[in-house]
């Protein structure tokens, strides 16, 4: 069996030190070192070249490095009927939690603005409330959703979750479809990203959902850069009408030199960390999808090309 | 009955106004208009000034503005016999382990590195484990750390806790005395200091129990100022040996202006504003101390002035 890897951000030897640790019945070929293209059975892949995917024959899974699969699905050259399967790492689950967590507190503490007192040497309390009286809206509640929002709970915010479809979670407001997005965003003074982007999320984080929050909420996207109208962001920030942004992903990545975030005094740049893949925890989540699928047992987390997740 | 209110940080504008929203009885008397001395009977103060509590012949009560009363007990006129109440606000307590929760997390998450990157336009991923392999250890571990542990233990760090006597706490390790804290420095990646400052506290953030702590270890500080040798961290961080901290307290506030902290860039600064009393809470429950003590009933949270808390 042998399975192709190919990533950008993800590292080669580990990976193949993780697989190799825990199978010796895959070939492990690493792009662009991939042999005969017509032993490749599986992929495992980060944003593949597009046309790569097509250009084995044999391929009968492909499995992504990461929670989102847009970075396959965006292929135009993208081998239909070939079974795409994202990863579900609780470790990696809790790292966006993390990540998440962390830039809601700031925000909800006035970081940015402590942090420029500091650098101008100014001792000055600012009035602050507590989280219980900060309301968190969360886009796109599955398991990634969830478990930020648990944190968020047990730090005290009231948090809700939105989605394409209607889900009950315990202990949280949920809502759904377009005029639950209103209803969110009417009582959300820190929104948090963490949607799959699909053509009916793209652009979702635009000047016109932004004024529909409080006046001087802010925002976290943890997303994808494709959920932002970046040319929304920074006139609403400028107007007062968000207060902060922190954002991990961007339409362009790494983000460009020159880019007016990087330097933006109310933005926060982090460059697609909030949950990296790890190797040790989601080498044996990858092996058992092939497993099953060798097995002919069914896949788990397996994408539905025409709900782009 | 009059009380008098003395303190340079809280408004004097706001806790008269809550005060008086809720009785009628309390005659307010905002420092230095105190009017006759005799007068008063009860205290409600935040460092205040040395004999300012002496020069009041009929006290009967003290009422910190704070969790901590060192402010209080250093008063070298301070008079005896008097009894002082700190203050125990639920509301100040989240306040406390919200700010612990930031600071942690953001040491856990290499965020100064992070901060650093952006202000030199790069885009850069650092390694990073998840909160569960990064041990938290809280040096004071009454109201105010366990509310800090259950909050940290939430985002997945495992926590412990340290104090003058052991405590059983359920779901969290727990170590005392000074065996006790040489078992927890060793485990903790990230150390929080939330002691209250006693002749046996001060200075316990120094040289060696630095050293007891793993290499490259960070501190929070969101006691005393007075808890952490200031000397001695500087050459910590320079060596490597811690690898940041975040600083909430310090041996003179305002920091004063030149003062290295400012501007190191391992050291995190924030001008005392962990917990900040609200009004709105801690009102109800100064006056619930004033009944209490006018009725004869026990009081809640008295110190101890020899243990110093």
């Amino acid at each position: 069996m042998a399975l192709l890897f190919r990533s950008s951000v993800d590292s080669a030897a580990r990976w193949r030190g993780e697989l190799t640790r825990l199978t010796a019945e895959l070939d492990i070929r690493l792009w662009p070192d991939i042999g005969d293209p017509a032993e490749i059975e599986y992929a495992l892949v980060w944003r593949p070249e597009p046309g790569l995917l097509a250009s084995l024959p044999n391929l009968k899974l492909i499995l992504s490095l990461g929670a989102g699969v847009d970075h396959i699905l965006c292929d135009p050259h993208l081998p239909g009927g070939v079974p795409i399967v994202r990863l579900v790492d609780p470790y990696l689950n809790d790292a966006m939690g993390e990540y998440v967590a962390l830039q809601v507190l700031r925000l909800h503490r006035q970081d940015l603005d402590y942090l420029a007192q500091q650098r101008s040497g100014i001792w000055r309390e600012l009035p602050q409330k507590n989280a219980c009286d900060r309301p968190v809206g969360i886009l796109g509640f599955g398991e990634i959703g969830q478990n930020a929002g648990r944190k968020l709970a047990a730090l005290g915010f009231p948090v809700a979750g939105w989605g394409r479809r209607r889900r009950t979670v315990s202990g949280f407001q949920t809502y759904a479809g377009p005029e639950g997005l209103c209803q969110l965003l009417r009582r959300s003074e820190i929104l948090v990203c963490l949607l799959p982007l699909t053509p009916d999320t793209e652009g979702i984080l635009c000047a016109r959902n932004f004024a529909a929050l409080p006046p001087g909420a802010s925002l976290v996207n943890v997303g994808r850069g494709g959920h932002l109208v970046e040319e929304d962001l920074i006139p609403a920030l400028d107007r007062g009408q968000l207060s902060a942004a922190a954002l991990d992903v961007f339409r362009e990545e790494p983000l460009p030199p020159g880019h007016p975030f990087w330097r933006h005094p109310r933005i926060l740049v982090t460059p697609h960390i909030a949950g990296i893949t790890n190797p040790k925890t989601a080498a044996p989540i990858i092996l058992d999808s092939i497993r099953r699928f060798e097995a002919g047992r069914p896949l788990l987390n397996e994408v539905d090309p025409a709900q782009g997740y």
